[in-house]
């Protein structure tokens, strides 16, 4: 073996640190180098015996990967005389046989449509941050705290059904059987009465807000946002043409008053009114009735975004809005972000009634929904109980997550106070104006600790300066570690502006 | 148990028969009849014994039963008192306490948005219909030949993975691993030369066509669409705005004369060039040059649709469109619908380079990705060349099934002509002009053998009468006699129109 061949194989990296198997890595590398010409039909490939010995591996392992490339059609085994590359590739790989020639090469993007143009000035960035469980990562439930075991018995016997009904095309609408356990949930621990026929599965809520903006809005509709709220809300509508009105909040929720003043015309209104998104705060019944009746005036609708509802820890829970609007004017969205886990990517949308014709002709004609398996594993586990049991235990444990976050508050400076709230697994708190908030945030990163700045989620400048704080996702021992090291990034002068 | 509450539980029924185990469906009753206030807080529920013996199951189902449903808390067990319905649910489930009155009722729809009401007008209509595999369903894979196995293998270890990267928000873009196999995959089979972050994962390729829409569409822009074309890209760019030229096709492919005639403005055009949908012809390489040299003119883009490109069995295969674009002109979408099972809801978008930026901003800011299993157990399976083999595998048993099917149909009388095609696993059939295709659908229907008509797929009326076949779930002898019972009823002159 003193060929190209030879020394090409010989220069195969191979990281033995990696999650993927040597094998494994040994027949990508194989593969990538016959697809990009370093070994060509008709190569004959050195002995298994001579390459494991120049690549440092056993001779198992090569085995092993020149049998998936020979399954795969890139390698052919000739009796008594060895292995070589098959010219299955150039029979079957199409290759451009002429390339055009053009006067000039376009290099500039092409235009996007005049909706996004116009949107893309207001979207809120939304840097992905690859999610730990540092405190005080927002938005993260407590994932170690997850029934794994049971969901993974759930997915093999999901896997071992009918076949037809694990791979074949679901019903756009939704799998029936997680439309009927959505509805028995909504029942059990929001007291929203509701027909499954009125529930509609998306791909998380992001997607449910888009449909609704695609569905509802013509470009430039007013539509009312809280300010601050939520970013992702805020992307999708501002994409389906929205022209977003900031409206303020209160302790007692969107300040309707607010609106009316700035936009009687309104349309839509977004609103999060079981824990406000990223205030915590818990929409007053009256100020509930007075954002229904304002709607009922402009004749306009409201999208209930209840992301974590299910974990209110407080005295009496407020109803949701849907469960006291009389008139069809609430479009409730839900997603098991919270209640399970953020990478199922699988929410739902709770029409009113005299929508359910045209939410089902929107969805068979051009949605298709999440994964048979999300849904189909996700049902399952809402029927046989292991919800509600998670969904029980959650709320203990971020209740005590909460409590530690309170105590562990006391020893910090006057400067920063955190603000209560009665559910879900966020707040914010109040950092005196002298102090410059991004300065902090990226101090407190270098220790270990993220906070997300109220910035972020503002449409318009807000008065009051602060920072969003997760608590679902760490342990009540990280979180008064973090509320140490916040405590000693306030004390220090440095951080005023 | 003489009381209201023995009444209601005698009356459970549970299904034998049901996927469902006995002691959920007890579980689920018994929760329903709480639910619905059959059962009140603080009633006693009868003895364990009792009601083993009043339903007619065993005594574990029922502590079964009554453990899951003390477990979320809906049950209370007093020691040496027996068990009642806790307060709980009264404590923790909101209710509306006070109900709106108001002058008068809105039972109307809201009006949609004009681009959707104007959508509407066109769409096509895609009636859902259960899969199975009789004959001649179309876009059905061979779902019983897959090897799932490996896949549940996969899947199992992947939930045993570190719970941030399984459980936490995926990269908006898509899985790394999957955008990495993808460009590799596309490389080995259709040639295509492309870097992984010019790859954006989507759910399906029916959520690709309506972000490709959304991102570069406004009210009213001309977009080419094969006639006979794909019902659900149809709808999906209808619903973007899109104003749809039908555009005839022949056997080498869309008619690119007959767009510069109708609508020489175009923004975009539609195209399936490796396998049309539905007739099944191959795009000639002449018209693909012909196709890009028009669309440079116009300063239009192309999406390039190929859904079943890696299942050619004919010949020298044609280079995707993509292949031969140097101008950046031609955004290629696939799905793994075919190639893996379209339950999957898993698709993907190529984009020209010069477009990369944009498509980055557009998914960071509102598009949530599929859920991270699906994403993350197609790269393993990629990567580990299962999915290299599969297509291998699937390319030869599709050619048999073809090759059954044109067998059969020697002996079908000449008023029903089965057209060639050289790829994938669907094609059409030419009807005699006097027949009634629907007719001949229906009573297909009732003798078990499915067709789908033309028309289904004419966004304008066609001269030819016909309908589609698929040929890839069904087998040889399955093919065979679904053959047998179409001749026979083509030989009927009932079915004369």
């Amino acid at each position: 073996m003193k060929n190209a061949a030879g020394a090409l194989l010989s220069s195969i990296k191979l990281d033995r640190q990696s999650r993927k198997s040597i094998s494994v890595q040994l027949y990508m590398a194989l593969r990538d180098t016959i697809l990009s010409g370093g070994l060509k039909a008709g190569d004959r490939l050195p002995a298994t015996r001579t390459l494991a010995k120049e690549i440092g591996v056993s001779r198992t392992t090569v085995i092993d990967a020149i049998e998936r490339l020979t399954a795969d059609g890139m390698l052919v085994s000739r009796v008594g005389s060895g292995t070589y590359v098959s010219d299955t590739l150039d029979r079957q790989r199409p290759t451009a046989r002429i390339t055009r020639s053009s006067d000039e090469t376009i290099n500039h993007a092409p235009a996007l449509s005049g909706t996004l143009r116009h949107a893309q000035k207001s979207y809120a960035k939304r840097k992905w941050l690859p999610h730990t469980t540092k405190p005080f990562v927002t938005a993260m439930p407590a994932l170690d705290a997850f029934p794994m075991a049971t969901w993974t018995r759930i997915y093999a016997r999901h896997l071992r059904g009918n076949r037809n009904d694990v791979m074949g095309y679901g019903q756009p609408q939704g799998h029936e059987g997680l439309r009927s356990a959505i509805a028995t949930h909504l029942n059990a621990v929001r007291g929203i009465t509701c027909d499954p026929a009125q529930v509609f599965i998306t791909s998380g809520a992001q997607h449910a807000f888009s449909l609704i903006g695609q569905m509802l809005l013509n470009a430039g509709d007013r539509v009312w946002m809280e300010n601050p709220g939520a970013s992702g809300a805020r992307n999708a509508l501002l994409s389906a043409g929205a022209e977003l009105v900031p409206i303020a909040v209160d302790r007692s929720g969107l300040v309707v008053k607010d609106g009316l003043a700035k936009a009687p015309d309104f349309q839509l209104a977004f609103i999060t009114p079981s824990h406000q998104q990223p205030l915590g705060y818990v929409m007053s019944l009256e100020r509930r009735f007075e954002l229904l009746e304002a709607v009922e005036q402009a004749r306009a609708l409201i999208i209930e975004d209840d992301y974590d509802g299910e974990f209110y820890f407080g005295n009496a829970p407020q109803p949701a809005l849907r469960s006291i609007d009389s008139q069809g004017q609430v479009i409730y969205v839900g997603t098991f972000s919270k209640s399970l886990f953020p990478s199922l990517r699988l929410g739902f949308i709770l029409a009113p009634e005299r929508m359910v014709s045209a939410f089902n002709e929107l969805f068979e004609s051009w949605v298709g929904g999440p994964p048979t398996a999300t849904q189909a594993v996700v049902a399952d586990f809402m029927d046989e109980g292991h919800f509600a049991t998670h969904i029980r235990m959650m709320r203990r444990l971020y209740k005590a997550r909460y409590d530690a976050l309170i105590r562990a508050a006391t020893r910090l400076p006057d400067t920063v106070q955190i603000q209560e709230t009665s559910g879900g697994f966020h707040t914010w708190a109040r950092l005196d104006s002298r102090f410059d908030v991004d300065s902090l945030v990226k101090q407190a990163r270098s220790r270990g600790v993220v906070l997300a700045p109220l910035g972020r989620y503002c449409l318009a400048p807000m008065e009051e300066n602060g920072f969003v704080i997760g608590f679902g996702s760490a342990s009540p021992d990280e979180i008064e570690r973090g509320m140490e090291i916040l405590g000693s990034l306030v004390a220090d002068g440095a951080l005023a502006a």
